[in-house]
């Protein structure tokens, strides 16, 4: 299969670069193609040891930046590695999804407006797929792709994250809960309460509202809500750990202290830090375009990409675009037609 | 100074009656008033010892639950303790504030309706008063008063939040942050592109937008945000500690074996989830309206009462209400009048 990496949009594209010779070594299926400066490509790969047979270099000459205006950047930088790499997602059928390490405002006007969106999705989303306290994985639905939205939207989202975990994390019958300030059913705010009403006449398992505090608890499989609070939501578990494991470990150096202990105590922080950092379990899925795009941190570093990749073959294997697109498809069929 | 305490909003009105007889032994310049059914609170006060000359019983013989329609219920219960409380907070002079363990949505409706708001306010806001990891405090409006808001009440949070940090925590020039999705300029949602510009116009010292990875980092002292992101920010920040803290006590316990190891390992969880427990540092402020309101935990226990009374005190002796109403006036004076 051809997977398509955009190095040249993230923060150390050498990192990247060497991330995706890495990956090729992992999956002797996976055939990579890079779009980007030929000669600066050529020269990062040199200095790595990989199947160069499965490589493949797409000139692009033009990068573009994480504080550009999407839609601007879309339509000028026709020559961006972003841009040359959507296209060749579009046009080539050999080409089975693309990962990037651009903004998310740049990714999502790619996937719109170059790769295209299935029918009968308004609006792509950015969804995750977050490890849970009890060592399963929820998917949030939008993290931040779409800032605001109306009930439809959220209604595709709970489809998109359903078929999301059904392939890729093998849930058989996803629980669907939306993001609410509580789990009453009076709670919330316009958005959320019609919301609600289409959810439960959705074919998805929703089982209603959920607090941001049990976003972790493994009590659900998809979480849905706008772009805006998914961004928030997910956000501030990513700096709430971070700023927790910091304080334990301090107060701990100051009981156990001795070098040895202060030793255990910081393995102990990277151990419970590694299912809070991205990087280290690769990005967020663009639903709803014609073909799947990842997205990665603009930080990702070269252990992001042979991760990315394994998720992105999975999600290729598993036929997740087809399987959405044949969920909307029996959607959209009147109650009463021949299935 | 008289301070309203309604207990029997709470989950646990026995425990919230003996942590005001222990508050009251704390605070000898404090009397409080308890609305609620007489025989209840004679049995109970007479297991605590405390100046009973200083605690007075507001007869009140319904109490509004958790899950009934705010509105319905403030018009329905007018002998509820809430009710009652919010009357004589509203009618007696000498009573500086309130304190309930009710629901937000009640409390709320008791600050517009029975209470009243300040001139120049439209919603008043709940405001808690979080810990950040320096050791300094910031201030999230709205956490959850006002799920669906307009620009110019996120304005209106801004300068409720800047009062209290000064008021409160003696910040000279608290800092004012939109929670966004990104601190640049050009991202976030309707409302926060539109709530940027009033508040770069406002009297307050705006410094942007912050994410929400960023909230307890100290950089801000005054989060404003609409009370659903409030809400599900607080919410994350809870539960992701709490997770956290559960998380790298398990890994240390296996890396450091032994009872001993894994009582300080316990001691260490503790001391950490202090500054994430609400009970511990008491409640959130209902703001903008003409008399404090202070919204503690439905879970609240005895603990918090004390805590609770000692904000309320210290918020009426720096004469919050008024310090508020005196910036609106002086906003509301048109440039170029006379000081």
């Amino acid at each position: 299969m051809k997977i398509i990496v955009d190095v040249f949009s993230g923060d150390d594209p050498k990192a990247l670069i060497r991330g995706t010779a890495a990956a090729l070594n992992v999956y002797p299926d996976v055939r990579v193609v890079m779009p980007g400066d030929p000669t600066y490509l050529e020269r990062e790969l040199a200095t790595c040891d990989y199947d160069a047979s499965r490589l493949e270099i797409l000139p692009a000459s033009e990068v573009i930046g994480n504080d550009e205006s999407p839609t601007m950047a879309i339509r000028q930088k026709r020559d961006s590695s972003l841009v040359r790499g959507a296209s060749l997602l579009r046009s080539d059928p050999e080409a089975g999804g693309m990962i990037s390490a651009g903004s998310t405002g740049a990714i999502l006007c790619c996937g719109i407006f170059v790769v295209g969106r299935l029918r009968g999705i308004d609006r792509p989303a950015l969804a995750p797929v977050l490890p849970t306290v009890d060592g399963g994985s929820v998917c949030l639905i939008d993290c931040g792709a779409n800032a605001d939205c109306r009930s439809e939207y959220l209604a595709q989202f709970a489809l998109l994250g359903t078929s999301l975990m059904r392939t890729l994390c093998k849930v058989e019958n996803p629980r669907v809960a939306l993001v609410n300030v509580g789990v009453e059913g009076h709670k919330g705010n316009m958005l959320t309460s019609q919301t609600a009403s289409v959810l439960a006449e959705m074919p998805v398992n929703f089982v209603g509202n959920m607090e941001a505090r049990d976003a972790l608890s493994g009590k659900y499989d998809v979480l849905v809500c706008d772009g805006f609070v998914g961004n928030v939501l997910l956000k501030s578990i990513e700096g709430t750990a971070a700023n927790v494991v910091a304080e334990m470990s301090e107060v701990l150096r100051r009981k156990l202290p001795g070098s040895e202990n202060s030793e255990l105590i910081a393995d102990a922080a990277r151990e419970v830090m590694r299912s809070y950092d991205y990087n280290s379990y690769g990005g967020a899925y663009l639903l709803g375009c014609r073909k799947p795009i990842e997205k990665i941190h603009g930080a990702a570093n070269e252990r992001t990409i042979p991760y990315a990749v394994g998720q992105m073959r999975s999600m290729i294997l598993a036929g997740l675009t087809d399987s959405i697109a044949e969920q909307l498809e029996s959607m959209s069929r009147k109650p009463g037609d021949e299935k």
